[in-house]
């Protein structure tokens, strides 16, 4: 698998009480490289809706947390596309600092059609990137 | 200005590494206190865009801060609408546990319709509740 | 596995440019029926660190979408624990609107003492409410 | 009033169901634009409480929204500090794409000793930045 690599910082706001990034903002991180996937490839959110006519969906998702992310801390995900067919593709990611693993996670998806909704198969120019 | 009570509780997830709930909840809290208005009046969201045709958008946001909410708090919204005239509403509220004053805001409003985005008089439906 | 329910409304907030409950959330949602499971066996999460003297953390989450919710739903939370050994104990979920299941999903945890952060056995406090 | 900018990128998780920003994120911006600040006059937070013993605190927050801002929008925040005194501070933004004014905003603070808390005067080190 080829990796991306999208750096990111923690903001305050998203750290909670026991003084951590609180988990849910990691699949909000994952998130945003997916965006910096497909920015990179030429291929941003509203030409995959506009020109291919497809909403990419999210159909399952999971994390291992290992060492917690704090406020200040500047972290990389490194990431990639896997397990693809003709109808499903994996992102896995690992959230790093320098060569320190505090999280990993996947997610999968697939793609539907914007106006019938159907599921359809993967656009390639999605998946040409990387 | 007659008011209405809203109840709930702070979730873990509100808190930052202060200790204390985010001041970026206190907005959410108040539309939430908006959202049960409309249905203590028989007018949740739905109708009012559906049978009213009309959004409710936020114009202006105030809010100042005395005492922070912590996580296993339980707080009353206490919330009245005010300064009303044919275009433009007020909601003042006030974040109080027990007789404590935690802290105070105010939104103000105005409908659009919802095809034409333009402004358009305050629907008395919506108005009349308190 | 016994099971316990926490009803739970969608929030504006909480929605996406989708028109849907935005897939962050869900780990949220599953986080307030942990909190409402500790009310209910008589040990908030004060009462957890205070008492017991641990912090439960979480190791590692998974959740399958399978409908999105919208704002206005109102839906159930069915979960229960399982997969409970001397150190790590499984939360399973279901998100369910009457009889049809919207999401279901998994939080694998483990307790650290407060002082030392080291890995400790579950308090058995903690397990004997379900 | 001197200015520094901030430049962010809009999330998707960032938007609501009207398909804009939800206005709560405001807030989380000019808190970001606020670390950007104490980073750009080499007091990042961390400095701030561990050399100058003090938290900075919110007291107030208003945000007037002029023009909804969408998922994939780049915008600049455009701020500085202003109404300084012995205690009290003031920053104000204008949220901007190109000339075009999205939103703009104040926040009100003072600093607080970390271990009494109690209001202590502004430490000169953070407001000579602009």
């Amino acid at each position: 698998m080829e990796t991306l690599t999208y750096r990111r910082k923690v903001n305050f706001y998203e750290t909670d009480a026991q003084g951590v990034v609180h988990h849910s903002n990691y699949p909000r991180y994952f998130e945003e490289a997916r965006g910096y996937y497909l920015e990179y490839i030429g291929y941003p959110y509203h030409l995959v809706r506009n020109e291919l006519g497809v909403d990419i969906v999210l159909l399952e998702m999971n994390v291992k947390y290992k060492k917690a992310l704090q406020f200040g801390d500047e972290f990389d995900i490194v990431f990639g596309i896997t397990d693809i067919n003709k109808y499903f593709f994996t992102f896995e990611y690992k959230v790093m600092i320098n060569e320190v693993l505090y999280a990993e996670g996947i997610t999968k998806h697939c793609c539907l059609d914007i106006k019938t909704k159907k599921l359809v198969s993967i656009p390639p120019e999605i998946l040409t990137g990387l």
